[in-house]
């Protein structure tokens, strides 16, 4: 297929550290190596040497010796990539990696594309195509849920479970294809009450699948939510207070920089981010100067809406400004959770009074908070918690993150009802074997059974050099 | 000595890329590793796995798959720190590492300090200080040249000579010893004239070796140069020319970005760093205004001044500001550039006789160039790069990047200057064995025969996590 006969090398590893990897796959991959490296051992040939091991020695550019390395051999089948392969770990200097890919090049390999080890993985059959992406999923993943669901779908699970229908689809379509090689003796193979059953059950599967894209969104790229309320009600002073305790938490993780923690926060190993939050972070609240239109913008953006008022506030205009938010909520599927702030300067006697005059749909939440004393902001973490039905969320479950594999499961979806209306108005078998037909072209190209240059290069090319 | 009884963790690679490796040594690595890694192979038993192989297999976190990961193993004596070490590499995923790195330390291991595994390479006589100083210059090197002289000193090219001075003073202080022994007696066993020979060899090697520090600081940390000249005489356009060229260049290197180029060029393998552009990159000539003073400054922080002129200015103009110039530079080993922009602008003829009338001293250059046009730059980097003696700088010479070891070699060329006026005015034999032994001590210092924790400390602390 493409270019595979050509060896690919390209760094592995981010610049910076003390170590760097860098990654050579391909037929040459060892002879290659053994132009530059040079092993300690003198009886060790590189091209020689067993898979899974690792020699050390070192590289040299003509007399001038690059640096001292370790070089680990992969053979085919058993490598990442399928193919002969070789990893060179060297110290993490720009200079060096840039010496030793330029060395790898001038001796016959070529830089890797975005994603080609990957790609060759899945070309070589080492994974189907919806591993090969949740391998770019498990890299980016930042939270314990996000990582769960991305190397279950590495691992296969997601794939299986797609298999399985095909297989069912593939049966049903062989069944009505043999009824149509009959031609006009009106044969029926196909029972058509368990063809009807198998569609519905397969359906249900596909629905299941397709409707967990909305969990697995808010699983792969976190929960929108914004804050809104009149200026000063405390919306600066409740985001501060939720980020602080994150970060301090956050920052004892190695090597993670505070510009890619900035205004999230992982409840139950789920990601919240707060949008829009520029206008809160200055004193003075700007934000709330752009008026209705703003606000119905922000709202428009996120999950979960914080409306903040005060407790000094009448209830008559805290229920005012609940009703103006429900309408730009309208029909959405947005939750809303309504914060009484600065609950610290009264009485719970008067906190009850209060909350039986506040007007609370169902689906909606009120919550008396401080958010100078910190005080209520575990109910409000519970309750963002709950915005998301995690039970769905175990280690075993089968969950879309990826809007391809979303919008080829509607596809399904949408043939199969074609199908099953087509069995019910008892339309010609060959029209119903094209439904069928197509659902089966749709679960394939999840799996990458059945793709194209095109797909593959979409997928691809979001993938990082090296991987 | 210091906690090497424990087994240390850490991550080796940054944060991003395709993969990272955690680093993991000391005597139970494996047996910790083993029990949070599960190979795919059953029959492979980490803990007995032989050194220079990689197991692939998976890491638990009880019922939880965390990644598919690769181990490489490496058995005492024959690794990095000279203990037995893991390298677990796994996909590059933030929460990935951190999960491992928890896991290992739940299971015994602690987390590494900067620099503690070249530490532990050092303790555990796998090489010695100033070798281990190498190492971190090598992952800092940017340029061939730095590269270069860092790679020598890892290699113990830098302390093979330390030692061989050493020990012939060891030589000289054995004999002035024995003297010493043999009390009133009177008997001389150090030839005087023979033992003078030999401190004038030790001293011209100890200063020759002190005196390559310029060179090597500069190949280390770049060479600073400045810009100066009057309002719109080219300065800005000047520094682009040069930049632009330069960026086109460094951009191919992967990984490379702009800020780490911003404001250097490199010439044969030296980095040039212009100093205070910040004022350059502005259209209108704001540092200008500065005046003298700042201009001074400017200067001291400099080894090379770029003075640039313009071809219409008359030849006393240029000399008087070559003068000023001259002075603040005073008799400091400074290099002066002078250069007359916009030459585009005048015949060759004009440009011969604007030359005779302009005074050029010995070691200072006259160039004419066009920024603009880009004519001339050639000249002016083939004046950059003579402004250091690169002569030295053949892949075998020897020489002293780290103001640690400079500041060592002045104190033994110091006790060994008291050690030749002590020899001349033939002073008691064991006031000569204390300057002796003190010029012993210092050489020690450098190559870690003689080392304190604090002395450690001070050296590893700089030194990154996980190298």
């Amino acid at each position: 297929m493409m270019r595979s006969e050509d060896t690919i090398c390209a760094p592995a590893t981010a610049v910076g550290g003390a170590i760097a990897v860098i990654r050579i796959s391909g037929t040459n991959s060892l002879s290659i190596c053994e132009k530059i490296f040079y092993p300690s051992d003198k009886s060790i040939k590189l091209s020689e040497q067993k898979g899974y091991t690792i020699v050390f020695g070192e590289i040299h550019s003509g007399k001038e010796i690059i640096d001292e390395v370790l070089v680990s051999v992969f053979r085919l089948p058993h490598s990442y990539t399928g193919e002969n392969s070789a990893e060179i770990s060297c110290h993490a200097s720009p200079f060096i990696v840039k010496k030793i890919l330029e060395l790898l090049i001038t001796n016959g390999a070529i830089s890797a594309k975005p994603g080609e080890f990957t790609q060759r993985a899945f070309l070589n059959g080492k994974m189907d195509l919806s591993q090969a992406e949740a391998v770019a999923d498990i890299i980016a993943s930042k939270t314990r849920s996000a990582h769960n669901v991305a190397m279950n779908q590495m691992r296969g699970g997601f794939s299986s479970e797609i298999s399985r229908l095909r297989t069912e689809l593939l049966h049903f379509a062989s069944l009505i294809e043999l009824e149509l090689d009959f031609g006009e003796e009106d044969v029926e193979f196909a029972d058509r009450n368990e063809l009807t059953n198998i569609i519905i059950k397969v359906k249900s599967l596909t629905d299941r699948l397709a409707g967990s894209f909305m969990l697995g969104n808010a699983v792969k790229n976190g929960i929108p939510v914004v804050i809104v309320g009149k200026p000063n009600s405390g919306k600066s002073t409740l985001l501060n207070a939720l980020l602080m305790e994150e970060k301090a938490i956050v920052s004892e993780i190695p090597g993670t920089t505070r510009d890619t923690i900035e205004d999230t926060i992982v409840i139950e190993g789920i990601e919240y981010r707060f949008i829009d939050t520029a206008g809160l972070r200055e004193t003075s609240d700007v934000i709330e100067k752009l008026g209705i239109k703003k606000t119905h913008e922000k709202i428009n953006q996120a999950s979960v809406i914080l409306l903040i008022d005060e407790v000094s506030d009448s209830y008559e205009s805290i229920n005012k400004r609940i009703q103006t938010i429900r309408k730009m909520i309208g029909e959405s599927e947005k939750r809303l959770i309504i914060l009484i702030n600065k609950v610290d300067q009264v009485s719970e006697e008067l906190q009850h009074v209060l909350a039986d005059k506040i007007d609370v749909k169902e689906k909606e939440s009120l919550l008396f908070i401080s958010a100078k004393k910190k005080s209520g902001l575990d109910d409000l973490r519970k309750n963002l918690s709950e915005v998301i039905a995690k039970e769905k969320l175990n280690s075993e479950s089968v969950i879309i993150t990826n809007i391809r594999h979303y919008e080829a499961l509607l596809h399904v979806s949408e043939s199969l009802a074609r199908v099953m209306t087509g069995l019910e108005d008892q339309i010609p078998e060959d029209l119903i074997a094209i439904d069928i037909r197509q659902a089966i072209h749709y679960l394939g190209e999840i799996t990458g059974e059945i793709t194209t240059d095109e797909i593959l290069g979409n997928i691809f090319k979001n993938f990082c050099i090296g991987k």
